[in-house]
């Protein structure tokens, strides 16, 4: 190989700016791709921050994290603590929701490397010459502190030079090394460290707010709202069913889209190409003479109306979520306003929204290639501080896949800068790195693939990659067992052990879940045809009536579980979710467990709903912080049953003919009493 | 939580320079540190790359892989293909050592999108206005082209045109359709795509040569080499035993350091205190009157003597590295020369290093923070630049983690710039986070912890860890069992079986080992006292005289590992090293196969080094590439004895007495000759 002679580049310089900066941060963590995006937490709950520092060579670092509201230049710091190996670590609480930012600070601490090492000398000439070495290091904290401060280093350091020059022997190695070591003194010196060649590396984090992490979604036409059969739901009639919802213990009510609907192209019932006059058309297709993306489909009633519910809703606990689906009808007065965000072809018409052979010609997609873009984006972002402005603070997104990524990346930044409580759920079934992008960049929770991982394996694999792979510092699943658009497989059946055992794991595996109702309560299983995910006669073509009252409506089921979530810290997030083996392949076992107050769920679920299912459970008691000899009680929380158990292996029986599940709650000491009771 | 509201920051701007850019890009792999380090790969050998490319909706992407030396402005494209799961791939093959940068450029490619939803309508009435759409883009092409390619698209586009408006029905959709499909001209328009709305990713990449990768290094001191007993060897003596070194198949020749040796505070034998008249000194004490790190001790010769063995070895293969150890003995010029270099006591004395009660006043450490760091860096700089000048390209620093990582990354990056051939091995046996850093930021090889990693789950944990921790991309072991610093307690029994293992292991785990020498295979086993790693007698502080010519010398047992080695490219790089099961906690097993031949080593060694073990291997046969029922036979290479297995579970036996160790080439299909002969 020939040797080569390149011209060196320019000789120390950029990143080399001071090269007398010896600390090194080689990490910090929570890190999402090198810092390109935030990391998320909730506001209130710690944040654990871990940084790997070290320097060259002996010395001592001071390490530091600071943190501040983004917008806030005043900035908390606290002092992190070395573990093993490099490890430094710290904690901070961000208090409300918010972006922060997040940095770590480390210098080699002369002074405190001179009074490690003074520690290990014996010596006394040796300790001579440190101190005078330390007075010259305590002479410079002094030179940068002021008051009380500067004053007491100035005598310390005096003392320290005529304690080493007086040679009559007076002080022996042990007393100058007890003057010179100083604790009190030297946390002043510290306070005081020179970090003028500090190393420092930056990261955000986004703190959400609780509900970012546990919610309860129950999906509603509000069309269908109306109690008795035939007309069209009201927003009223939407507030009449509040108490139902309240009392099954959901705090999200999320209404697909409540705007004026598309008159041109409309689809008729079972998504006909040519509406029945009457037919209501689909939510989605939005937009027409009566208004577009801020106003209101008359039908459901008024701006009013739609506030009082919002109101009524709040007073219960709940919150409104609206859908934004960034798409328009053909008759949107954004088409004849802002032609070129539309695609046109070549005679001149809008491009409807196409899957070549199949044409959705009620829809026009928004084109994010417009030479007008900034136009574009400003407006659907006023779309959404319309509505934040109106009091709605949760956001199911229609397909953000389908429009542009930096758009959202904007656009949710923006709104959250402003209103930081926002709650943004992407609802993008599409593949795993598209998903994954969405939740960096910014989307709060992610529809996920639960609905269709039905199997033990499929269930444990999925959500060992969600709680454990690389999303877990940005991606938060919100699961749902059904949706107007998917009615799964696993349902068509209609049994209702089906329909019991999907909610109660979408319940318990996730702090996030939601069903599209009155569908899942009252077990809707037909498809539109055999194979078919769609719903027959689906409610986003036409308004159906629903018996809300009918007795075998799992409505109790689903308060119970309700319930048990709000009752049960662990159920509330999902980094603690852990499966445990079982010696059947039908049945499948996790716990979660509330860190700070050392409480357990486990959960056991038969997963076929025709039979029943048996075998024993494996524990690892040490792991649960339980003794390996001592007798337990598993309290379920559903059936109010206790059981007493003792040792890691225990038999589990399940028949779905009742509740396909247990929910325990691991009591490590037996009670005679009842501490706790769900049945009032 | 009260709402708040805040100054939304300047709208559309910064990173969303031009929002229409739709294409993103997630990751491109390799990488390090989100791109803060290169990835290191060899010269000649292929890098995968991988990128993770994906847009909002259904376009079609154009995503190519950009690379080029980092000083040469003209970059090699290549277009990377779609795998599953939005995953691309491409390759390329760095011809040369040297930095490369690699960029991955995607694009909404709205002819290719085109192009594939023509291919699936079936209506001549929607083919005709997709003509019509076509026509405009295949227009932009040729817009963008020159000379044929222009003509060629602007006919093809009329063409298109003039048989969309042909109605009067002489072209079927069949016909349009295999029109403007043409994958001839399809091709053409490709080669004009319209980038101008690409993403881009850029990282950097070290492309090193192989023996970066697969090196065999043998550490000398030269003052030992001369052929009686008495005198101070010299650069000639070294040449003498060339021939040795070459029979035993090593290429790295490694020199303590070669420089005069300070008189002031010299370490005497055993590292006394005082020195005898006569001692030598450590060579790691640099600098006297007589010179230094750009000098020679005058008892090895002159620089021409150097020379003459630096060119005599590589005739022989050989290469010579030197030892960059930058401190300096009291009585180094630096120290008259540069005092700002050095830390200075109150008494204006130079600091010399200590580690308290421990001192070393034979030694004075730089000091990286020097407000001249600019001139202690350029001239450290200039000391590697020297040797390099003088011929060497392999360095062995030591301690560098002694001095500040800024100046490493720089340096090396410096003097890598100017000759890429240029080979570092880090001396730093310290923290994990440590030594990880240094070889991101630049060494080619790290030392290890394999001289301490002696039972099989040590063994296993740690190499698996090496060959697939995030080390992978940037971190070359380096496996030592012994250096002049280091007699592990493995070795301080004497045994020949425990050399043999601990050699065997070293040559085939990792594709870089060494070994000092001749105390290595002439066994040398006694500590300076009990529980010390210091060899008795150090050769660092004495010129010792070893009989090479021993007749138990396990030289022949060296040079049948380096020659398997240099046979059988299985070894020469450490990525497929897998371990297998063995039921014994004595045997460890592990295979490497050299993927583009599909060649197997299988080695298993007995780690016992006092008695027989026995046991059964348990072998994939199905993962390794093997019929499950056919009959192999595994070659022993060290042995020449061949045996004849049949199904993935056989028996091994392996008495230390003779070779501890199998190093079998599994051949699938057994012959009756031999078809390879290690016996010659």
């Amino acid at each position: 190989m020939a040797e080569k002679q390149r011209k060196a580049q320019g000789a120390v310089a950029g990143r080399f700016a001071d090269g007398r900066v010896r600390a090194v941060i080689d990490a910090v963590l929570p890190v999402v791709d090198g810092g390109r995006f935030p990391a998320k937490r909730i506001a209130g709950e710690t944040v654990r921050v871990e940084a790997h520092c070290f320097a060259d060579g002996h010395d001592q670092l001071g390490v530091v994290l600071r943190w501040h509201e983004i917008d806030d230049p005043e900035a908390y710091e606290i002092e992190m603590t070395a573990q093993v190996n490099d490890l430094w670590t710290a904690e901070f609480t961000p208090p409300a929701p918010g972006r922060y930012r997040y940095t770590v600070m480390a210098w080699i601490d002369h002074f405190e490397s001179w009074r490690h090492e003074l520690g290990r000398r014996n010596d006394a000439g040796d300790i001579r010459i440190a101190l005078r070495i330390g007075a010259g290091l305590i002479d410079a904290a002094a030179a940068r502190a002021t008051g009380n401060d500067a004053a007491t280093l100035s005598s310390w350091s005096e003392l320290l030079r005529s304690t080493a020059d007086d040679t009559t022997g007076h002080a022996d190695a042990a007393a100058m090394q007890s003057l010179a070591l100083d604790p009190a003194r030297a946390l002043i010196a510290r306070r005081h460290a020179d970090r003028s060649l500090a190393a420092s590396m930056s990261l955000e984090l986004v703190a959400d707010r609780k509900r970012a992490q546990f919610s309860s979604w129950y999906e509603l036409f509000p069309r269908l709202a109306a109690s008795e059969n035939g007309p069209h739901g009201t927003f009223r009639d939407v507030q009449g069913r509040l108490p139902y919802l309240a009392r099954m213990g959901f705090d999200v009510l999320y209404l697909p889209p409540i705007h004026p609907i598309g008159r041109i192209n409309r689809k008729g019932a079972n998504n006909a190409l040519v509406p029945l006059p009457g037919d209501v058309g689909s939510p989605w297709a939005i937009g027409s003479a009566e208004g577009g993306h801020k106003d209101i489909l008359p039908q459901l009633g008024t701006l009013a109306d739609f506030k009082a519910l919002l109101w009524a809703a709040r007073e219960l606990g709940i919150e409104i979520a609206l859908d934004l689906a960034f798409q328009c009808a053909p008759d949107h007065p954004y088409v004849l306003a802002h032609p070129n965000w539309f695609k046109h072809r070549p005679d001149g018409s809008v491009q409807y929204a196409e899957n070549p052979p199949k044409k959705y010609q009620d829809i026009y997609p928004l084109d994010f290639e417009s030479t007008d873009w900034r136009g574009l984006w400003e407006e659907l972002k006023g779309v959404m501080e319309y509505w934040v402005a109106q009091g709605v603070w949760v956001f199911r997104v229609d397909n953000p896949h389908t429009k542009a990524f930096a758009f959202w990346e904007w656009s949710i930044g923006e709104i959250k800068r402003a209103t930081p409580e926002v709650i943004f759920l992407a609802e993008a079934f599409t593949r795993p790195k598209v998903m994954h992008r969405l939740a960096k960049l910014g989307f709060t929770q992610s529809y996920t693939y639960f609905t269709w991982r039905t199997t033990k394996s499929e269930l444990v694999e999925y959500f060992t990659e969600l709680g454990n792979g690389p999303g877990r510092d940005y991606f938060r699943p919100n699961v749902w067992p059904n949706t107007p658009d998917i009615l799964p497989e696993s349902l068509q059946s209609g049994l209702r052990s089906a329909f019991s055992g999907r909610l109660i794991l979408a319940a318990t595996l996730s702090g996030n879940y939601g069903i599209y109702g009155p569908a899942y309560e009252l077990m809707e299983s037909a498809p539109r045809e055999p194979g078919s995910e769609e719903y027959r006669d689906s409610e986003k073509y036409q308004v159906r009536h629903w018996d809300f009252d009918r007795p075998d409506s799992l409505w109790p089921l689903i308060a119970r579980l309700n319930r048990i979530r709000r009752d049960n810290v662990a159920l509330q997030s999902d980094h603690t979710l852990r499966f445990w083996p079982i010696d059947n392949d039908q049945l499948i076992a996790y716990t979660k467990h509330d860190r700070a107050a050392g409480k357990i769920v486990l959960m056991i679920v038969n997963l076929d709903a025709h039979n029943t299912q048996s075998g024993w459970l494996d524990l690892d008691l040490e792991q649960l912080g339980m003794a390996p000899d001592r007798p337990f009680q598993v309290h379920d929380l559903l059936s109010n049953q206790r059981y007493q158990w003792r040792g890691p292996r225990n038999f589990v029986i399940l028949d779905p003919r009742h509740v396909p599940a247990h929910v325990f709650r691991i009591r490590r000491h037996v009670r005679s009493e009842h501490d706790f009771d769900y049945f009032l």
